[in-house]
């Protein structure tokens, strides 16, 4: 990548590092992958001669959003089952079109992902899902940061449809994949491990993966305590949580990702809290497929680290973290019954810098600050519904749309000018995703 | 108006008559303010000869939404208050900005929060708010439908700020704007009554202003069982709860259009079932102020006719009625622990023809079917978190944003076309509510 440099001008930038940390007229200078200044309008370095200048008139500058769960090939069953119970939703309309899921699928369907999030504002994201290979080659033609992991199960369900690859072979493909993919696209791409989840990967599977995760040195992305049967099932069979389980296991001495922490107990929340893990938090997800409302405000007060995800478009269904904020913020305080719980700059926190940190790339990402990577958006605020103008974050949160994201810079590529995404032909990708979804559903 | 004849064609046309009545490659004929066909291409009465046609190919047709609770001019506050506990909300910020609202302040608000309601496709409001005649000529301005109420209060609570105006100057005022608005711009604005709620109008006051309504023959609007504060007051000064009390004093005899409804027993959802009362549920607003999560699934099971309301943008932040359908889904989902509840046509219903219904309104609106008024919305179809194109109507409710809203028609009249909103200056209504907004909290 040539080291260009971008500067961006007349913004409202808002750095996340605090509530008061907005800059009305500022500028952000980047230097090939990284940001190299943020200040007031004239405290430019000289020297500093942009080859490229967005005008940020009107528009606030913050950092891209972190999607820290999905299943982003899943995009190709959007709208393909919806309203149903859990169990028929899986064994009846999801794993009968996931066993015929080929490479090709997963790479137009990843790309289909990819460019609705950077049309929202993501820059990064976690996934779990098949054929590694494929979801890394279409992050990396979108240009997008991405975490990504092959779903593991080692003891499918007696309902599962077909059989699963092995986890020895996956165990396989993912140390190939490591190899190849690990810190590539200039380091926008690496590598965890995924075991689905303890239910579906017994405490013996689950140590030796922690194993392997330590001695590769990557770390593991899994659900954890999504609904109240499995939940149920884990405690009746081991006579303890998950959580407690997988903390005897030395999941939590890992960085680890764990998504949903739906059904916790304080025991749970006091480990997830003083082990600092990260936590994906899906509030649109567990809400449609109605698993639950996670105990947001009790974890964050117990010191973990929540970011948020869309989960997979199946069930969702969109990869919309301006919504999931808000969702987020919404769900805990009616739940609480106190509307001060998770305020605006908490939720967008959790959209940003804390996603950023639940994801361990927290000294890389989430933040507007010299030395990060330049994951930049603009959101377009000469909107209606953006007027009038007393609070910036709130509007942020409580009252715009993805839409109103008019900029995407990731890694200090612009991915998206004007609503134009500049990586794929958008065409295209609608196109190839449309058929493979028919193929796969007809 | 002229007795314009408009074609729209190529669409996929979704009638709201029931969850099959899709009809791909549709077209909807429109004369003057009326629908008078809708069928497959092809079907045209011979001798309908346009004289604007409309290309509605990758778009969804449907019925406008209808926004069944708002207070149109509170959008001047939006972000202005937030993440606060509704006593220090309503008596520290919202009271102190609204005794200074002048009539110039509800023009302009109205206009803003109606050049918002038309960008997200909503096609009829119901407003409680000051100045009816400022919200009426508003309404009037933006082309949309309105159903208006100045909102009443007799007993103002102790911390109230100032003076609100009599109950007699407001019913006079309404009686005097009835004259005038009512069935006004060709229909389109008509009047109610707007007692604010059982708590602050006692019910020897309700009882005088339900003889008049009857006598007026104007339908009312209440908020009802909003906080669980209001509903214990009340059950403890009466002894019974508001809408039992409600219905002994006859409200439920004459059409009534009933705000909140959160907090209700058994023998409440039994009456507003049975009474087919109007109910506006307002899910975004009730998370947001954490005043609770309305029994909706409860209701719709009972009879009750249920319709989708933002509430004021100061509690929301924004207008957006596919957020609230979606928002309505999840919350009813999540709450029952069952994800079959409140499916994504029942969402949709509620946001279009139920909502007409709930307004008294639905004879004339809410259905794309021949002799209803023409209040069509086209939606864009093509855009990335829309495809691949599984389920048309869990497109709509569970990944669309009001942005995708291409082009809307209101009483036959084309108010935005291609997202630029024909009848007023967009900024022109941005920069005077935004001098309005400084000047009130300045």
């Amino acid at each position: 990548m040539l080291s260009q440099k971008l500067l961006i001008k007349n913004a409202t930038v808002l750095t996340m590092e605090s509530s008061d940390s907005i800059i009305e007229n500022g500028e952000i200078a980047i230097e090939g992958q990284y940001i190299v200044h943020v200040g007031i309008k004239g405290t430019l370095p000289a020297g500093f001669l942009p080859e490229k200048v967005i005008d940020g008139t009107d528009m606030a500058a913050l950092p891209g959003f972190v999607n820290c769960h999905t299943h982003a090939a899943m995009v190709l069953l959007r709208g393909y089952a919806d309203d149903l119970p859990l169990k028929k939703w899986l064994e009846e309309k999801i794993w009968p079109v996931e066993i015929g899921l080929q490479r090709e699928d997963i790479y137009w369907g990843t790309l289909l992902c990819c460019l609705e999030m950077i049309r929202s504002g993501t820059t990064t994201f976690a996934d779990m899902y098949f054929q590694l290979g494929q979801a890394a080659r279409a992050a990396e033609k979108a240009g997008l940061r991405a975490r990504l992991s092959w779903g593991m199960i080692e003891k499918p369900p007696a309902t599962f449809l077909g059989k699963p690859p092995s986890p020895d072979y996956i165990l396989e493909h993912t140390r190939h994949s490591a190899k190849k993919w690990h810190g590539a696209a200039d380091g926008r791409i690496t590598v965890m491990l995924g075991p689905h989840s303890l239910y579906l990967c017994p405490p013996g599977f689950m140590r030796k993966i922690i194993e392997i995760a330590g001695c590769l040195e990557l770390g593991i992305q899994i659900h954890l305590s999504e609904t109240i049967d499995e939940t149920e099932a884990v405690r009746s069979q081991y006579g303890k949580t998950a959580v407690q389980l997988l903390n005897e296991l030395g999941l939590f001495e890992i960085p680890v990702l764990a998504a949903h922490c739906v059904h916790l107990d304080q025991r749970d929340i006091e480990i997830l809290g003083s082990k600092k893990a990260g936590i994906a938090h899906n509030p649109q997800s567990n809400m449609k497929l109605a698993s639950g409302i996670a105990p947001v405000a009790d974890l964050l007060q117990a010191g973990a680290v929540v970011g948020l995800g869309t989960d997979g478009a199946a069930s969702n269904n969109n990869l919309d973290l301006i919504e999931e904020m808000r969702s987020a913020a919404l769900l805990q305080k009616v739940v609480t019954m106190d509307p001060t719980v998770v305020p605006a700059f908490q939720a967008l926190s959790m959209a940003t810098v804390n996603g950023a940190r639940a994801l361990g790339l927290g000294s890389e990402v989430g933040l507007l600050k010299p030395g990060y990577k330049a994951d930049v958006i603009l959101v377009d605020l000469h909107k209606p519904h953006l007027y009038p103008r007393h609070d910036l974050v709130a509007n942020l949160v409580y009252a715009a749309q993805s839409a109103d994201v008019d900029t995407v810079i990731i890694d200090g590529q612009v991915v998206m000018a004007g609503r134009r995404v500049l990586t794929v032909d958008e065409e295209e990708v609608m196109e190839k995703a449309r058929r493979c979804a028919a193929r796969l559903t007809g």
